[in-house]
């Protein structure tokens, strides 16, 4: 992914983030923030440099300049980022140096006063929180980085929002080709293979398939198979890609071979019909000020009003952004409360196992009011 | 890759690895072992079950019967794995359940007593570390597992080396076919995409691909690009990929575009021979009792010799099994003794920024008295 994607905010975009980060870092007592790389990094920075086994973070001290830690090699990678236009100070290590302890040096700790809290960022592996957590010492409290950042990623501004609104756009135009492919006969996996090929004219990257046919509807996290098609199957075809400077699409339709309605089992004609109620009645229930988990409430309540209760296996929705899943996550138990900007997946599902499954999922974004769909192409089975 | 793998070794292979990690956590003083997904979950159960940002983690306690938790719309996945066949208990939650609560849980240790200290999966990431720590209390000492596990799996067992060789002798059929490749005016992404179909054609999954002509293979981490190749430049080509129930391969040859040496830079010609023999008098280093660094030495005390030393920018190599990169890490500082069974890349470089770049790297396995070479594709530029 880095190779194809370039930071297309102008840099004081960035240099308010990291302006953000820090203030913010600082309001919370943190000493600072160690940023891994993935979306965080990219929100941040830009950047999409990966990390393996070798150290790549981001140190923001609360205090201080900033320093982007990474092996010497990887140094030329950063010019697809807006780093070099940020006052970030650039630490290119080689194998020989412990990385951890410039990490944590970068924290600019008076080592004698020792540290306090440091927050972390979420795709740190344990592999180096370890050793960091060695070098801050057992009296340093840890928390996860994203209490500080949320405030500045959950909620999207408006340049975010359009980059949201593209990527929905983009993968409309994917589902809208979907009804032409779904031929009795077809393999699941004849079908993906179209799909990743019209994911990838829409956006940078494809970042999964899921074409579900009959029994392998059921199953939620099928990706897709040699199973072959058959007139009036019931197909769910969940799809996403990455765009622009790394926003996510993420889309679901349930879909019937042939198009005829007719031909579906009446059965699953009643449950998709409790279904496309539901997703309704979960997008009514966004705007501001109410909890994450009404709206997961409103859909699962209808849900099990008509009985299929039982065959609503997971949470209503996940927040969507530079990472495909994240904050805020739609589900019972969750009582963060909505505000204007952010973005999340509205997707119930009723799987049979065994027979079928259906699954209807659009993105949309909190507003003053309400929300806005970024998905639009039709419901109804088709 | 969970899709196209399955655990080819017998159920009692990792009935007996599980036995010897429980031990050694229980010698170690661990209250047990909380392991992610990736290499150590595969080599512990032949699993390669994805995990975002839903945990998916294998507890093994001191004292008891492993668990393995992960979110119950995943439990499918492991009928691809051993697991189904092995003591363990499968613990399928939901949204609305606190997986971390669960993991800990399945320590079995009294939490009147408290924890001590746990093991902890490498590649566990902060958004459950640090849930997970507060479970345990901040008295808790977390370690990496896999100082319990190294001993396991550091030193491969003859079944694993078999895999080894498969792999290696895969990607030495696509060396093989490079030289017919490299054509002039091809790009470098034409011949990436002709090594991704040879590499498919031997492996289950394509690792990645490096095509570096000219100043490119200067940059060792470039992947691949549009530049075109010109008679006489050189490219290094360096390709890996999945094996068999997902050991790795990773060759480097570096080429010269025709394949007439008398064309390539004289400078480069003399670089190449310092190289060559840097690379061999490594491999020759190599045998039980000896440092992971004396191997490095080898390498680099020659190019630096050569007057080099400034453009070998990299450690010398890294052990390979189920990852591509784990220990032993061939570099300075790691005084690890090499024992039999040991596997690692052998890859010393030199690079001209701006100009060319060259690498040479087998796969080698530690025996009673030396070493085998799993790469044995030519060396000499051609």
């Amino acid at each position: 992914m880095s190779d194809s994607l370039t930071s297309n905010f102008p840099p004081e975009v960035y240099a308010q983030r990291l302006a953000q980060a820090q203030a913010g870092a600082a309001n919370a007592g943190l000493d600072g923030l160690i940023i891994g790389t993935g979306a965080e990094l990219a929100y941040l920075t830009g950047s999409w440099i990966s990390s393996h086994e070798r150290l790549s973070a981001l140190v923001i001290p609360a205090v201080g300049t900033p320093s982007i830690i990474l092996p010497a090699v990887d140094r030329g990678d950063l010019a697809l980022s807006a780093i070099p236009q940020l006052d970030i100070t650039t630490v290119g290590w080689v194998d020989s140096q412990d990385a951890h302890e410039l990490a944590v040096a970068a924290l600019n700790v008076d080592s004698a006063a020792g540290f306090k809290a440091v927050g972390i960022g979420s795709s740190i592996t344990a592999d180096h929180l370890i050793p960091l957590h060695d070098l801050l010492g057992a009296q340093c409290r840890l928390e996860l980085a994203v209490q500080v950042l949320k405030e500045l990623f959950v909620s999207k501004d408006e340049a975010e929002i359009e980059q949201l609104r593209g990527a929905g756009s983009a993968i409309d135009r994917v589902h809208a080709a979907v009804p032409g492919l779904l031929k009795a006969g077809r393999t699941e996996k004849e079908v993906a293979d179209d799909l990743n090929e019209l994911i990838l004219k829409e956006h940078s990257a494809v970042d999964f398939i899921i074409v579900g046919s009959g029994p392998n509807g059921a199953n939620p996290h099928h990706s897709f198979s040699d199973r072959v098609l058959e007139n009036g199957e019931i197909v769910v075809v969940d799809i996403g890609g990455t765009y622009g400077p790394g926003y996510h699409s993420d889309c679901t339709r349930t879909y019937i071979v042939s198009g005829d309605q007719n031909q579906a089992d009446p059965e699953f004609k009643r449950f998709y019909e409790v279904l496309h109620q539901a997703q309704l009645a979960a997008i009514a229930q966004v705007r501001p000020g109410v909890t994450a988990e009404s709206v997961d409430a409103a859909a699962r309540n209808m849900i099990a009003a008509a009985g299929y209760g039982d065959y609503f296996i997971h949470r209503t929705g996940h927040g969507i952004g530079l990472s495909t899943h994240e904050e805020p996550f739609i589900m019972a138990g969750n009582e963060l409360i909505l505000e204007a900007g952010m973005a999340f997946s509205i997707e119930p599902g009723i799987y049979f196992p065994g027979q079928f499954g259906a699954r209807i999922e659009d993105i949309v974004v909190v507003t003053q009011t309400g929300c806005e769909t970024l998905n639009n192409e039709p419901k109804a089975l088709r």
